[in-house]
């Protein structure tokens, strides 16, 4: 990747600096992006095929890019692909796999001997379940519970690929002549490895679907460890197309969508109505919602 | 599922008599038939949305079916779609998932507590890993290796599901009086578990899909436990569409492609040539492909 | 479609009594629903997949539902399925067709002589175009205008109708003996017929995507032409998945979107402090959905 | 696209030559590559993501593309993408939308006043109506056929191009003061417009979905018009990734797939036995199309 090439194509130069580079997420994963297709102003080209102007100051293309993203004019937003490498626990991958509009070629447990590695958590994650949310978190454990939550999860883990290491290794006692063959089937050997050992692939998805990507696995509802992952995408989407990242900040991830109902209430409360979760027609979690986004007090 | 419906769609009556039954799989897994849309009608009807014909004989419906399935028109076939709720360990649903073209909803482990179930093998698919297909199998281990897998398979999934409950259980010390939260997250207490755990999914696929599906997983070359799996389904498929069935078995599964390079071979042989690997400009795997499907002794 | 088929599926009794039906649409079109799959209480059993819950009263379907809209958890509403029979303008179908989470089979111009059966545009949708809106329709033509015009685009249409017969009727004058072959190839004579020509297809189609298209098809940004058939669509999902329909109403098609900037301006709005586009940092276009959103008087 | 940029991505310094360059098709249509990303390494390095062996030399970079072409391993060539701007008449894309794993930004008729450009056939391809196969050519018309023909096609474009524009040039007659609305709205002005009107798009593909798009519309059953398209890209993919290019030539396009039955009879004929349409079991349109593969005179 130390090697520099001539291109017609459009680049982005903020991006070019990252190219090859592993950047460390959780314990032993990385993402390292492969390569790109596009930048802002692919977008606002393929944007501008309908009426076929020319190219046009960046204040213009940045107010196209806003009002494409206002609508959800997602099509020119397809027109730039990013290609990662990473490396990240199973039950993340797991995860991520569910974003179906996306093209993937993992290693193969099947074909090849997976290393020893797996996923620990660091210490500052490891809380009780929230009471009241089955998807949260909740208070943190005490530092004796953390030592021994962790030992536990890391005596478990190596013994396990120990034990993946021995069933590799079985010989075939009756054709000690022709050492042909040995070791149980790798397909076989690897199904006691747990969810938190490490895989790799690589990923290639379109912009538009990355955003969505981001819009799910960014958010405080995702699980940290997905999240950590999702958090260095952001980061690279924002040195890839600085212009679509503002955008997407501001009228996505950061913006708010409300129910007739709740707009409804809104027009009430402009009207200087006092309306409580009672009177708002609202359920308990709507309500909050809305409370949290205008940050009402409650 | 016992209740009957009256209903003016159209029918696949054999397909009815399995609606709601769990078809065993495995050790724990089973698969069982939801919902279906279409017949081998349906495919007929939306193939001659084309030129309007009317209704014609099953012989006729027949050839239109191999005519579809012999020329790859593929669109009538995603007339029809089903959708099952299958019961599978982990590291086959993660062979599964890679099909992309379908809908799924699965059991969330950071919202549940997943039961104690996982998957061990039968003694006789114990075998050493094969010493010339990196996919593939080689000799039945020995009874006393066999015994020993299971056993070490069997003694760490039980280990480390008892950890998970331990986990579940943590309490919370701290706050003695108003025990609100226990246990380490259920999205973390997880990370341990073994790949063979099972878990649970309604999978939704078109029939075009499915098929696609099938030539992969139901091949030979497919892990056995996903194979497994598979069989179900190709049975299903025969008794819900029984011509699409037995088209996709003539034309598909038990059909042959050949490169350019391999029909000149053919050519040649025909005009009573002799011609052996080297003779022929095949790969050995090309070759004894060839020969295979020939049934030519090499 | 008359017959009656016991069935053990989940059926939609509304949706029943309208199947096979031809809805009009526009002058010679229509929608007729073939077949579906799946109901409310389908899209409930999916999500509930994760935590394995029983039959729960309506009242808490519709909770769920509501929940699943809001939340944009849309993989249990890819679990119902939809396919209809359309008789529909080319123009129109080049805008459907942009949907492409969908299965088609249209009749081939290649196959088949094309009806003559051409649309043409109703007197009330005789406009002038917009003069700030590009996609928008100003004032309404002067009578003796909308004469004019439509008797331009029937004569035109008829005209290369007629010739469309010509072509196709063009006899080979030098095969006189043996008359196997007349007319010019169909996938030519058809070249110059209008974009306003019918055409025919099955379409079928998920829950989550048809809802998808009804918020842009159905919207009032749509061409009217592509928005009749929507409209019928969202009759049809009304009867077919009651609860689904209401909370799309609610959440999606009546709510409203809102950027980080214009939350903060409800946020100003709320501590009483006058804001005017000016002041609100939001483009005209921005400011002005705020308004409507709000119906603040500008 | 005449400036040069440094970049770290991979290259293909053939294709390099041709981005920006429009490639002639049919009367007024052209291809214009815009941006791609990856080669043939690229897919190679994305397959040994399963076994992390370094790079390899070029034989044997061929020989697992070939590999992968044969065994229909297509994730690997979704690594690559292709980005092309092409004019095209409307009825050919009616016939290439119909691929739908692909992203799209199209000239909108809503939006845009529509060029007056439209195709008509060279006089080659003025032939009859096969009489026995619907998709096909027969003879060519005569000359005197010919010109009528050509000249009844443009006649009747030229027309309605002219009421085209008439129609978008209507007065606003009772606003004589405050002229701010002409023409009758764009959005139906155009539905007159022939089939054979020319429209533009950004289209960008993945490998994998543009080889099964060569497969279909690169074949000889395929319309001329669409045919002349996949003609161009086909020739750039062989700039592209001429490995692939190569396997793509020697597994798909010019290989051949046996039905069950087919195969029978190939092992028959081997064996010597003499084997007719009426003892081969096939029908006669795959009994022909075997003999035509084998080169079998019947």
């Amino acid at each position: 990747m130390s090697a520099s090439n001539i291109t017609k194509r459009a680049i982005s130069e903020e991006l070019e600096l990252l190219l090859g580079e592993s950047l460390s997420v959780l314990d032993h994963g990385f993402i390292r992006v492969i390569d790109y297709m596009g930048n802002d102003a692919a977008i606002v080209q393929a944007a501008r095929v309908s009426y076929g102007a020319g190219t046009k100051s960046i204040s213009e293309d940045a107010g196209l890019i806003n009002y494409l993203m206002m609508n959800a004019h997602t099509s020119p937003f397809e027109m730039c692909e990013i290609k990662v490498h990473v490396k990240l626990p199973i039950f993340v991958a797991r995860q991520w796999i569910r974003h179906r509009a996306a093209s993937v070629n993992e290693v193969s447990g099947r074909y090849s001997v997976l290393s020893k590695e797996f996923y620990l958590p660091n210490l500052v994650q490891l809380c009780y379940q929230s009471s009241h949310n089955k998807q949260g978190k909740g208070a943190e454990l005490s530092p004796e519970q953390k030592a021994c939550v962790l030992d536990m999860l890391r005596t478990d883990a190596e013994q396990v690929f120990a034990h993946y290491t021995t069933l590799l290794a079985l010989q075939n006692t009756e054709q000690r002549e022709q050492l042909t063959e040995s070791g149980l089937t790798r397909e076989l050997a690897r199904i006691n490895l747990p969810l938190s050992t490490y895989t790799e692939w690589y990923w290639k998805i379109d912009l538009h679907n990355l955003l969505h990507f981001l819009s799910l696995r960014a958010s405080p509802h995702a699980q940290y460890e997905i999240r950590a992952y999702a958090e260095i995408l952001f980061d690279i989407v924002k040195r890839w197309v600085p212009l679509t990242h503002a955008a997407f900040v501001n009228y996505r991830l950061e913006g708010g969508r409300f129910s007739k109902m709740a707009l409804e209430v809104i027009r009430r409360l402009l009207a200087g109505v006092s309306v409580t979760q009672e009177t708002s027609g609202l359920s308990k979690r709507e309500w909050e919602n809305l409370c949290r986004l205008l940050q009402i007090k409650i």
